[in-house]
């Protein structure tokens, strides 16, 4: 664990260097045990300090009363006592020296008008002791590359995603993916209610992480819009938006849950694409393009070759890629002769390129040589059980893979492909769904050609 | 393993009593191996003979030398010899009596004119014997009800939804999915070329199937549109179709792939929906389509009631239904007391119902009780680690299933829910897309409502 480094004002809440669960429990099940416990699980590597006025001690971590009676200043609070007691257990935070906390503590502004008073109570005394404050009413936040894992499930996979949501269960969804791929997160982020700390303030702090090369949001609602503009345009890392509300009722719907104001869902939109944010049109396509942005390199230009063991799968991302503006040259005369020179006649040398069923990982390989030159990017479609699949893909130039109908041969595949940190999508519009987000595209950071034909 | 029963003069080819491999290899990695393998693993109870005019025997059983000399008629031949023997060897299972005939073989139609006219030649002597003849160029069929996966991979897991595809891939990938979730599929039918057999026929024996409540269709193509209408409209089950070819591109590489004409896709798509056809939008869509209709019960009408531990995914799901045509009526005052009386005041009573993230599964099991006669179907949406989750979900009304970010406690939910026959959906958007599905629709075979504000 290295000392809170370029987090600006929120170091001590994204990397501190020691802890205190303020409402740690001794009784399993309890989130003041899970997240003691998670803390102590993911392996920080600091002091862990359980606070608790009736417990003598919690999984073997002896327990100290109250924050007064820290025996020394910590850098961050996790607080889950009841919402009446919150706001003077920050302002004890602020006494002590704490300068980050985190609450994950509910019945705030979400629960009605008593609620809304503890919260704007709460924002007080943070900002009257200078603490920056997450939450009230979040899941918590998990930086598995600090080893800090302050929410729930324990999740501890080091990645190049970072996640903030406004909702702990789209967030626990994109880390649960990610971990059962193997690709892990950078930092997930639990919004809740957004007392003081807001996605604003994450761009900020995330666009300095150096393991964090995209980030994706779940948001309902933007709580400042102002300041989020000038972020998103200062953060070098791109930036994916899941925003629901796109009718009446979701918008309802969103107002009721985190009191944001979803607003007009074309003037919204309009308000991502200009700051060129991507839009996510569901969950999974906020994991799939977060994914995209974060593994794999972008483009040159918009160049593709399907390249795939199934007929059927290279017709579905034909039908997707030309919708979403990639050009589909077929294989110049020159490349389809070295092809035709080694591959079997009932292959189909076009666009796409059919191996066709009984095809080899090192049939792929060697096509990705050989068509390197003339294409911007391969949809590489393995659909067929192909052993050596993983070994036929590389970096150059950008390679988006797809398996499925493969059995046990593709788990085992797709496992490695993910541990090389390249990701397997599950069906053909999918990968190339996610492939089209590396598009150049104007006004979009990082991206090399700017008023193209690739703008949306 | 029951004698060939009511799927007409295809009961050789789906029921059949006794299989000849002809082609059988003794070659791991080889089809002719894999396949035999399979039927011999899947468990098939009848015998299984493989011929092969240079192997003494394969996996310790006697090979015959050719079809001439099987020492008995068999009901179902699979072969797998060179393209140029294939019309021989139909012709040959004809003289031995062998009423259906899977030819795995490629190198016909799909390859070009040569191939096209071994294909009309396989075809006359599958006429001129009386032979029923699946494919060529197919990835065979899997009958697990029936012990017969004559395909790859290997896969037997008894299930209610049949899937008939012209693509191995899109069907394998189906089954796949259906064995990871263990729900299993009615029947899998690869088309391949379509010398004989088409899906007009499939439709008009699956209907008859017992075991099969649903059918998914991948078709790029249909081969005789008038035939296939009279077989839609008579067929009990109902059918989704996943049809690619809605740009001119991907229609090109659908007619490269399986010479199939793909047509204009607005006339394609009006077509399906005169025969009330649901038609999927890609290859997870059709998956979920297919497992709603095989497993959910229809609801009465459009009443639905969000229910759901994730504020967000509420707010997700809300979108999708206020766009599908779902009516989302809060909870009457009577029943939002009642469960007000249990529930802690932090839940939103409300549509969606957000039980919030300490949500239990006695919580959920409770508001279905209570709010059943009020709804006609619940989008029961499970976003935390929730124990014992899959004893709070019932069949009546209908209820789809969502769980996410969930975790390990996730994963043992899900598996029990299926091994209770209930589809559960990855993302909330998927959960409510696949039931809509269900919704009465005029001219939907099963459909209760005709010409109802639901109607499509």
């Amino acid at each position: 664990m290295s000392a809170p480094h370029g987090f600006g004002d929120l170091a001590a809440l994204l990397t501190p260097r020691s802890v205190a669960v303020v409402g740690a429990s001794a009784t399993p099940g309890k989130l003041g045990h899970t997240i003691f416990r998670n803390i102590l699980e993911a392996g920080f590597a600091g002091p862990v300090v359980p606070v608790n006025p009736r417990a003598e001690a919690i999984l073997g971590r002896p327990c100290t009363p109250s924050v007064d009676r820290l025996p020394a200043p910590v850098d961050l609070a996790v607080i889950i006592v009841p919402a009446e007691a919150v706001p003077e257990t920050v302002a004890a935070c602020g006494r002590r020296g704490i300068q980050g906390v985190v609450v994950i503590t509910g019945g705030f502004a979400e629960v009605g008008e008593e609620g809304a008073r503890l919260q704007v109570a709460l924002a007080d005394a943070a900002r009257r002791h200078g603490v920056r404050v997450l939450g009230p009413n979040c899941q918590g936040l998990n930086n598995p590359h600090h080893g800090l894992c302050a929410s729930w499930p324990l999740l501890t996979g080091r990645g190049r995603m970072a996640v903030v949501s406004q909702s702990g269960t789209v967030g626990a969804a994109l880390m649960d993916w990610a971990a059962a791929d193997g690709l892990g997160v950078s930092c997930f982020i639990s919004l809740g209610n957004r007392a003081d700390v807001d996605e604003a303030d994450l761009l900020a702090a995330l666009g300095r992480d150096p393991h964090t090369r995209c980030i994706a949001l779940y948001l309902e609602g933007i709580k400042d819009p102002v300041r989020f503009a000038a972020a998103a345009r200062a953060c070098p890392a791109p930036l994916v938006v899941l925003k629901p509300g796109r009718t009446p009722r979701g918008r309802a719907a969103a107002e009721s849950h985190t009191r944001s104001l979803a607003g007009d869902d074309a003037v919204a939109g309009g308000f991502l694409r200009q700051l060129g944010i991507h839009r996510a049109e569901d969950v999974e396509d906020l994991y799939d393009a977060a994914r995209a942005l974060a593994y794999l390199e972008r483009p040159r230009g918009g160049r593709l070759l399907i390249l795939t063991s199934s007929g059927g799968c290279g017709v579905l991302a034909t039908d997707v890629a030309a919708t979403h503006g990639f050009i589909l040259p077929p294989p110049p005369p020159a490349l389809a002769a070295a092809l035709r020179a080694f591959l079997p006649g009932r292959c189909i040398i076009g666009n796409p390129l059919d191996l066709t069923g009984d095809a080899t990982a090192d049939w792929y390989r060697r096509v990705i040589e050989l068509a390197a030159p003339h294409y911007d990017a391969f949809a590489v479609i393995f659909g067929d059980p192909i052993e050596g699949a993983a070994d036929a893909v590389g970096a150059t130039p950008v390679q988006c893979v797809t398996f499925l109908g493969g059995g046990g041969v593709e788990r085992a595949e797709r496992a490695r492909l993910h541990a090389r940190g390249i990701p397997v999508f599950p069906a053909p519009e999918r990968g190339i769904r996610a492939l089209t987000r590396l598009l150049p595209r104007a006004g979009v950071p990082g991206s090399p050609v700017r008023g193209s034909r690739f703008q949306e």
